[in-house]
């Protein structure tokens, strides 16, 4: 049955003989900006390992792009290329989409259409897939398509198949997740140049590790997206981005850094889910790691996600989660996936969401009132006798223990001081009950900064 | 089509309803030891999530073992117990088979029935795969049956399936793993109190880390059977276990653990596969690594993974690498890998060693003298003008250029002292033949200490 050659991509085969390829598997490419770039650039490249390992060649027979002159610029006429995306998605000679458009609009009509013509969908959209995958993945199932999108997760790290597939012998406890390179940049620069929040963003800028409106991503909305598909992943739930809890880090400040470092911990911005006996955490913030953890250490713009299953233990996935290439291998490994198993029965291949479609799990997701987690505190006080006496008690009343205090030296001619406290595990409405309290003591000014602490293993 | 309950194991249904699981996959355990008695608990454990996540209830029906009395202890009833492994293999009932005996003796033999009955084979026997896997995969493929085998190397991390099918799009450069727990246990031990490696082996085994006969362990032989199995995977090519260069850690020197720290340096017993043009590494000895880099921070009896793809750039994997459940994780997820494949076309399945079996490469493995790398040296030297001038000399020689350089100021009353040396990088013969200069001056007593340097990044 195999009879004729790749002709894809220039490698030369260095394999043994008697190897021919078979009929090339069709791919039709929605987007040609940095991450479809890469997408093209990469399965020419690798067009001969990526056939080997694949069984048939993997073709891009056409590309959709709104900016013509790129997309031609781009592919250099190795394949067609239209402005007119909706004629990819019901072109009877594709066999897989790949979405790299983006957003919730156009491109959740043409994933929509996409599988509604039978075609393979292959997406890096964590936006769309946090929001409407749930209406996505029954609609696939029900035309018997896959839909692969382990390049919406922490980019080239393959962390959707080994949630979905490595640790399946697993009840995951939970998992936490530097997710978002930008904010991770942010934070590396900020502790390691003691520079505040705005100066480093606006370098980021400079260097192309944040957006010129980088909202989504400092104020913790794409970090939320990932957290949520990783969530339904774990615990076979289905998405539920609107019940997300979101903190970014624009208001961090750089003291709360040198405090964090001085107490043996560094700040992420963490995507944390986490099974309760109560329902699934699902939350996004600035969170205290010990220093010593190796995912404290992750740093730049680099992505890691820890994952704790009751079998394993916890396993970590590093690598870039962002990138023209790094995102194509995660983009080029579902599209090798969907050719090695679009034949399979469909009730035997993996399932979207790593578990049964008909056994889905229906928890809630906690308030952020009911989660339970550690704090950090950092409280503007009047250095005077009785003070930590107060604010002990505040807390005791609320349950609540204590693990550390640091309480600052006045500086020169100052009559306040910054007192730092770290807690023990407590649930967030007791914190804000202290919080409320202890802000109306006399001896406190202004706000109390509360930040969120996981010890992450033992 | 589902019409049956899941009945094996305890865990009550928490998904929605109308969820009823088919007919269960049955499966033959061989080897009731600690991986084994993981595998049955994890199975049993937690039966309602994995059933969820694979379609179908995964059902223990026989456990072979020579210690009946043990099979029976840890199964409770469960299932039937048998000491009789060939029972089984030939058993029309059992689907897939579980070999977890070790070894190339019966366990060869069992695996060969096994797959020649049609069975499917899930085997942690990284010995059996690295020596004889080429035979296996064959009869495998001839068979249209799968072997898995993610519990072989680096235990609960799924680092088998990432290689094979996370980083499908990539030229894979280069693996470099930490994928021996009681190796990478003795050396974070002697880094961490300055003691010697005898002591520290019999701390190791005193406390179940190594074996009463730990020669495979310290030696290298287990992590050199790992490397063998990632490196076909990686570059498509048969395993070759025995073209592997093989170093272990017995003769190491806490002095060299020392001075690599003053250096800015780990050292770690690293399992090593690097594409060349000219061919292959294969090799497993002792390795400078920089300290900051994450990997040079695995301490214990931790396993990691590092895996250089052209598009992706380095990713890491981190875990635990034995154990009865982490290792047990490993099993489970390929039953559950086999569970949803098994009716797939035989065509269209994950390949055993990545690429196709018709596409598999014949790259050569390079010899020792022919591998590239940095090299750390030290020597006993006279404290006397000039020496540093010849040894250089000789490098300079052997084009060998040097990187750092440490020279110790001599002991109270002592004429000779320790001179460190880091090269550049270089051949291994080269290094050699400059070593055996180096020796023959008169200003060198004794013999040269050299080990080996990977940067593993930027």
């Amino acid at each position: 049955m195999k009879t004729s050659k790749a002709s894809f991509g220039e490698g030369s085969p260095e394999h043994s003989e008697g190897y021919a390829a078979t009929k090339p598997i069709n791919v039709g490419l929605l987007g040609i900006g940095t991450v479809g770039g890469g997408t093209f650039t990469v399965l020419q490249r690798n067009a001969e390992e990526i056939t080997r390992r694949a069984g048939r060649p993997i073709r891009i027979t056409v590309v959709a792009d709104r900016n013509l002159e790129l997309a031609n610029k781009v592919t250099g006429g190795a394949c067609r290329v239209t402005d007119d995306a909706f004629s990819v998605v019901a072109d009877p000679e594709v066999d897989i989409v790949i979405e790299l458009i983006g957003g919730y609009g156009v491109a959740k009509e043409l994933v929509m259409k996409a599988i509604a013509n039978g075609k393979h969908v292959v997406t890096a959209n964590k936006a769309l897939l946090a929001t409407h995958g749930n209406e996505i993945f029954k609609a696939a199932q029900d035309k018997n398509v896959m839909v692969a999108f382990e390049a919406a997760v922490a980019g080239g790290i393959p962390i959707i198949k080994a949630v979905r597939e490595g640790l399946t012998a697993n009840r995951i406890e939970w998992i936490a997740g530097i997710i978002n390179g930008t904010t991770n940049f942010i934070l590396s620069e900020m502790r390691d140049k003691g520079l505040s929040f705005d100066t480093v963003l606006k370098e980021a800028q400079r260097l192309g590790y944040a957006e010129a409106d980088p909202t989504f991503d400092i104020e913790g909305v794409d970090a939320a997206h990932k957290i949520t598909i990783l969530s339904a992943l774990a615990f076979g739930t289905p998405v539920q981005f609107n019940k997300a809890y979101i903190e970014g880090i624009s208001k961090l400040d750089a003291a709360d850094i040198k405090y964090a470092e001085q107490l043996g911990y560094r700040i992420k911005l963490l995507g944390i889910t986490k099974r309760t006996p109560e329902g699934v955490e699902l939350r996004v913030h600035p969170t205290l790691i010990p220093a010593k953890r190796l995912i404290a250490n992750v740093e730049g713009a680099m992505n890691a996600v820890l994952v704790q299953g009751d079998a394993v233990g916890a396993t970590l996935y590093y690598g870039k989660g962002a990138g023209a290439e790094p995102t194509a291998s995660a983009v080029i490994a579902d599209l090798v996936d969907v050719t090695r198993m679009h034949t399979a029965d469909p009730e035997n291949r993996v399932p979207h969401l790593a578990f049964q479609p008909n056994a889905m799990a229906d928890l809630p997701i906690l308030a952020m009132d009911d989660v339970t987690t550690s704090y950090y505190l950092r409280l503007r006080v009047q250095d005077q006798p009785g003070v930590l006496a107060d604010i002990t008690r505040i807390l005791a009343d609320e349950q609540i223990s204590i693990d550390a205090v640091i309480q600052k030296e006045p500086g020169e001619g100052e009559t306040q001081t910054d007192l730092i406290m770290l807690t023990h595990q407590t649930r967030e409405k007791r914190i804000n009950a202290a919080i409320v309290k202890i802000e109306a003591l006399g001896v406190v000014a202004g706000k109390v900064t509360k930040l969120r602490l996981e010890e992450l293993g033992k």
